[in-house]
């Protein structure tokens, strides 16, 4: 997930959900966009953070001419839902047994601890076996302080997990969760 | 303020609050690490976006060939304090006699709205005479939608905005200031 926004934006406007190449961070993207035209939630992702190498001048206006992706120390996307701080990341595995926690990267780990400590609601969505599934902070930090395992079990993301939907137009049904997790009472979503 | 952080990054430790040359965006950075720290709140610049045009391969890495700074559509600073949602960003002027509105993005206008009907704390700090003023986001949209004037004056800024103390260890103290426009009834701080 190193490449910025530009680069990514070719949109599949039909995906397909049950479709293999479909792309998770462009059908979260659209969720986001959905969710701010609909002004339900304030969503972003961050730019991909960079480390410049060289910078020229053309006319006036500098140009990067050498540069590196760097890896983000918090998760991906933040913002605004209902006054309250949301913040999460996308993770896709191959494997069909399990999500290996080698995925987050420790400062990222440390983050998510950050995050629940100060009341904000902090989750993965995890891409496995062509399903999407929800799983929140708090148990993504219980597994790594509990468990002696190097990766969640399928079985255990579909136990704790919420099980995403996604609509052609809606996008993935976060929000439906985020008001579970979050301690909402709403009946509108 | 344009440049990602790894250029910046020349910290003047020493810095003094009077210094002509003092560099704000530098001292927020500074004043973010101290209260990440000490544990008091979450809140991080986030990367400026890039635009990529050309990337090549090394050793199986990417290498940014081209590519140029692009602006951010939100504000350059946001986080977690006591559960909210905080979003804020640092404007410079070098005008004595008021802060000129065409310093913040429309779309930046746009968002600042967004942040405070979804119950977001916003605001924007603001150096005009080398004083430093946080500057409440409702003060500013009533400012932009009820006064024909292009900029807002010096002396709007010191009677709406909270004038900021420098500290050499604890750097700006807008937590005070946030814990009067959140709302947020706190002893410590």
């Amino acid at each position: 997930m190193n490449y910025p926004n530009k680069i990514k934006k070719e949109y599949h406007k039909n995906i397909n959900y049950a479709n293999r190449g479909m792309d998770l961070e462009n059908i979260i993207n659209e969720t986001n966009e959905y969710l701010l035209e609909k002004d339900i939630a304030l969503i972003y992702k961050k730019p991909t953070p960079i480390g410049v190498v060289k910078v020229s001048y053309e006319n006036n206006k500098q140009i990067i001419n050498k540069a590196y992706f760097a890896t983000q120390s918090t998760l991906d996307y933040n913002g605004l839902y209902k006054g309250k701080y949301v913040e999460f990341d996308a993770k896709n595995t191959n494997s069909r047994t399990s999500f290996p926690l080698s995925n987050v990267h420790p400062h990222q780990i440390n983050h998510i601890r950050n995050v629940i400590r100060h009341g904000g609601i902090v989750f993965l969505i995890i891409k496995i076996n062509e399903e999407i599934y929800l799983f929140n902070g708090p148990d993504f930090i219980n597994f790594v302080d509990n468990k002696k395992r190097k990766s969640i079990p399928y079985e255990l993301i579909k136990e704790k997990g919420y099980l995403l939907e996604y609509n052609y137009i809606k996008g993935l049904n976060y929000i439906k969760y985020i008001d579970i997790i979050g301690g909402f009472n709403n009946e509108e979503n």
